[in-house]
């Protein structure tokens, strides 16, 4: 059987990444002229069609979401997109979802093999990787060709694109501002390094909140770590030392591993929990719910989100002038979600 | 933009069911005659092709597996998604994800939808309306076609196609056997009812645990449950009936949710775990691992389930000979992880 031509086998071929690839066959100018022409020309030989998708959109409908996300083994991302299946059920539509694992050339892979003719659109939430190399050609390169693009959560700027975001400041602000209402004075935050943008955004949160109440940010209290998208051994032992080393009356985290795991620390400490420290988290899924004490959370709604984002992705679908059509942000508001791990407020 | 034509589509304008209007495609006896051909024309006028899976499997190979799943929000089905995603990442395939939510007519249409060109082959768990219906004939059509399919943990018997399955009577004896070698006499069981075949199996595990140890079983200390893909408030209360109403000193349970639900119940009794109630679940996922105390659980390598399936079905995919191979079967050892919820053995 003859393989079909990707970007990867041309970039294998060639010895060139499939960034290298993807820019050589739409002309970019950050491309070497002589590597066009040689990549060009290899295309051209093995019959490789760059344009296939106008050429596919031209010819039908396929009626079905394309949905990239960084991981699956993730809650949030889960829950997001039962949201995208419910609104696509009830409209008709199918999914088809693909995995980065958070690198950038797995993104690009999968942005061309879904907008081969399999998919009218995208909903995404760009990767790790992808937001460090801030190279976006892929993602502009659909909607060149006319595929709407929704992304979501991980979301960058400068793309032509609508965006569905939860007000991560906002919700960071409002956890935080509830422990400082019922009675904590000296609360830490585990948030990420600043480029990841919801962990930057919550931790601004966390500042606007203690800046609110007129307490003093102190810089000790603050711990970013590089990986949010699990509980790394080095994340464990550094959520130790900054427990243990910090007497700490409340505790905020970005996500749940981290306030699981301060949890178990406290615990080990001797610390009563909520009447010594308080914990907060970002994300109410099932950890949050389910451990003992049960965790007070900002919910995020990833299925409100999810059913947003295919619901502005389907009403561009069907729009005849969706290539004219501007560009919108969608907050969805987060909710905090009083359970254990907290005080209760004398109201 | 024109519309393209799907079973979905058909059924629809003709008011009859997805797998009626697949089955007469096919010519199934077991549709009547009328409706075949009423159906058969319609295709034909609007120009549906049905076989355009032999088509493309001639012209192309996409490198590209397709993976159909109950849900997705459950932790066990994400880490075998890991597995596939990792194998396939390794031997340059790309991977495709559809969400049958657990319906047969989403499980059809997820099938035409990427059996159309998009895959080469598929790895599937079945949905649990599929097996009540006992209606297989979407996986024939597509292994009829030269698709070859790979199923995982939900099987069904009769189907042309290689299996991965947890030894789950195995997993369930392991950890049942593991209770009553650290002293449990009176170990109650959370299960489902029969028709879904890894609760049957575990139970079976569970029987034959007591049976080696010449402890009687009592169907009292069996509770079945109708949904175990998540955590119902009226599962909640018929746990909680029978956590208070048998004086239990072991729970085994087939899923963490009901695990850790039991553990809850227990504490509000005030019960201490282990010292007075052993709990042990199927599935080592997020929750195991972190509940305070963590669980005991019976690991059901949810990665190297899904290396192993995506490994099976691209050697045959692979093999100049895969439409006269055998069909093979085979089994993912559990392994028993110790944690808090049960007490040491004494060696």
């Amino acid at each position: 059987m003859k393989r079909k031509l990707t970007l990867k086998l041309i970039a294998k071929e060639l010895g060139v990444s499939i960034s290298t690839v993807s820019k050589a066959l739409r002309d970019s100018p950050e491309i070497s002229e002589e590597t066009r022409e040689k990549i060009k020309a290899y295309a051209k030989l093995y019959n490789y069609k760059p344009n296939n998708i106008a050429l596919s959109l031209k010819n039908r409908r396929t009626n079905t979401i394309g949905v990239i996300i960084p991981q699956i083994v993730h809650h949030f991302f889960t829950t997001v997109i039962s949201g995208i299946e419910q609104e696509a059920r009830d409209r008709n539509y199918n999914v088809i979802i693909c995995l980065s694992n958070n690198g950038f050339d797995k993104e690009v892979e999968n942005m061309e093999l879904l907008a081969n003719g399999s998919t009218d659109g995208f909903i995404l939430s760009i990767s790790k990787e992808t937001m460090l190399k801030e190279d976006y050609h892929h993602l502009n390169e659909v909607i060149e060709q006319g595929m709407p693009v929704v992304m979501f959560d991980r979301v960058v700027e400068g793309i032509s694109c609508d965006r569905v975001l939860i007000d991560d400041k906002a919700g960071a602000k409002k956890g935080v501002s509830h422990m400082i209402r019922t009675g904590c004075r000296k609360i830490g935050i585990i948030t990420s390094e600043d480029y990841i943008s919801v962990g930057r955004l919550r931790t601004e949160g966390y500042l606007d909140a203690l800046d609110d109440y007129g307490i003093a940010a102190n810089d000790n209290l603050i711990l970013k770590l590089d990986n949010i998208d699990d509980l790394t051994e080095e994340s464990k032992k550094r959520i130790e030392d900054f427990v243990t080393k910090n007497d700490l009356d409340g505790i905020f985290t970005v996500n749940e591993f981290f306030a699981v795991h301060a949890t178990r620390v406290l615990t080990k400490l001797g610390k009563r929990i909520p009447e010594d420290v308080s914990i907060v988290c970002f994300t109410d899924g099932q950890l949050s719910e389910n451990m003992i004490p049960s965790l007070t959370a900002v919910s995020q709604h990833g299925e409100e989100m999810g059913r947003k984002a295919a619901s502005i992705l389907i009403e561009k679908l069907e729009r005849e002038d969706s290539e004219t059509a501007p560009y919108d942000t969608a907050y969805i508001d987060t909710s905090l979600v009083e359970r254990e791990s907290t005080r209760k407020l004398n109201r």
